[in-house]
């Protein structure tokens, strides 16, 4: 249904052996990225992946190792042929941002949306030419959802949660029962209601109990906050930030305002999610995969996460 | 006497395999870097290069290969303890792209100077801080002479060469014959004239002739220009794009102004030069080692850049 592809995994500066972090999510043919640090683009060529259908791009914060890839990625999104906008999601200051990175842009083949500091959730619907936002307070039936929730970092920071609503089941012994047309079933499955045969019909009566969707988490930079566990509450994947995997490395975690594997495997079991991708390592660190088994007890669904991991994440049931 | 080392050798956009053209000259224990693309922080971490020693970076023109790892870079060097300032030279322009990408880097440690499109030499000499940009008339003794040519490309473009130039060799026997003490020879070998004894010795009696220093051109991106035969006149090392390397691409290097393996080697061998080192292939070019033989009946000093390619250049006898 959703394939997720970490880009990179790497906190403060791009090294050799890692990228920055950055989150790829593919939906119905089209993408979603999360973050853009320098070598960002190299890092989508080295997953094979193309740059004509990224549609929205959400940016975290405004720190180099999240935004330092965007001018590069943005010229060459413009090289992939590609005319319809994208949309650039953001902190306040982002619209600055991009407005100074464009200076070395001599010309882009498409236009910028930008959305500076959200206060609600921003809906995305599927058409022709991707991913494009749009204006409703309906979220029934509508194919992507994304929330933002301020963080705790030293600069504005936004997490991120994208939901794929699943619509409820469709009954049709209902549909069978007041004779209703199998061409007219859909319309009631997207939860429209419909006129027929001179009488009106609710689609509620059609439909089954709620179904649980998809809900990917993206909370990278910051130190654990409450209102985080709600944000995150049953993620199918919750990718949080793990910048030191070394407890003793809380101080550093606390003055640089990030987290340590452990404070990130506790927001993951308080927020009931169903898998832990730990990203953004320090330079520091050379085999976060050794802090693994400080944090099992915590939470055992916990991935060390590197370049290139991927995953498909489907309905669960 | 001086280092270089070729960063990464592709043009247009950053690679999985290749790093973007860019070039670092090392010398007297500091730095000099011409332009600076996607990725270059990484590239300078491959040749295990440290950060701080860069006192100048000369920008070619604003293309995206070219200056987009100029906010990654300069947070890294911020990153290593630098304070002194750094020039960046670069053609019209120049000012307000750097303007734009320091409005996404909160803070950096050390001031930034910028020359831009400079219409005569710049003067560099070594001090206890680094390579210092200073105002002078006086070639003589100075450290590092850089010069600017424009080249033509689809933006404003500037063409380099960088001199070391080597004093005239001391004639000890005519400062025996003088009765001068050898506690002023070296005031006398550097070109200053000395009073000794109430008299007044001028420089030049006591050196000899002219001796060839060290010269290195960087030229890219561009079309072949007969300026560029004087520019690059017997250079040591002349860096050149050579975006093509089949000769049959020369509409496409007309169209996107740019050359071909064949016209960069016509340019070397018109100036005199003593090697040839190509760089900025097209990302279209996966083995341009191919195209070598094609070149060196043209001018048999060729060499096809790879990234991490370095060299140690010295004075000729």
């Amino acid at each position: 249904m959703l394939d997720i592809v970490l880009l990179g995994s790497g906190g403060g500066m791009p090294m050799p052996n890692r990228h920055l972090s950055s989150l790829l999510i593919k939906y119905m043919g089209r993408k979603v990225l999360f973050d853009c640090g320098e070598g960002c683009q190299v890092a989508m060529r080295k997953v094979k992946s193309g740059f004509k259908t990224i549609d929205i791009i959400c940016i975290s914060h405004i720190h180099g190792d999240h935004i330092f890839g965007l001018p590069g990625l943005l010229s060459t999104i413009g090289n992939s042929e590609r005319t319809a906008p994208i949309t650039i999601i953001g902190p306040v200051g982002i619209s600055n941002v991009i407005k100074g990175m464009l200076v070395s842009i001599a010309y882009l083949p498409y236009d910028i949306h930008i959305i500076e500091d959200p206060k609600s959730p921003i809906i995305l619907n599927s058409t022709n030419d991707g991913l494009e936002v749009v204006e409703s307070d309906d979220l029934f039936g509508k194919n992507i959802i994304l929330n933002t929730l301020e963080l705790d970092h030293s600069a504005p920071c936004l997490g991120y949660n994208l939901l794929i609503p699943r619509q409820p089941k469709f009954l049709p012994e209902k549909a069978l029962e007041e004779g209703i047309p199998k061409e007219l079933w859909s319309l009631l499955q997207k939860g429209e209601s419909i006129q027929y045969n001179e009488k009106y019909y609710e689609s509620d009566r059609f439909l089954g109990e709620e179904r649980k969707g998809i809900k990917i988490s993206f909370i990278t930079d910051t130190r654990p906050l409450r209102e985080i566990i709600d944000f995150i509450d049953v993620s199918d994947l919750f990718i949080c930030e793990g910048t030191y995997g070394d407890n003793d490395d809380l101080d550093k975690a606390i003055l640089n305002k990030h987290m340590t594997f452990k404070e990130a495997a506790e927001l993951a079991k308080l927020g009931n999610v169903k898998e832990l991708l730990l990203t953004h390592f320090s330079t520091a660190m050379d085999n976060p995969e050794e802090y693994l088994d400080g944090i099992e007890d915590i939470f055992n669904k916990s991935i060390i996460g590197y370049d290139g991991f991927s995953k498909s994440i489907t309905y669960t049931n």
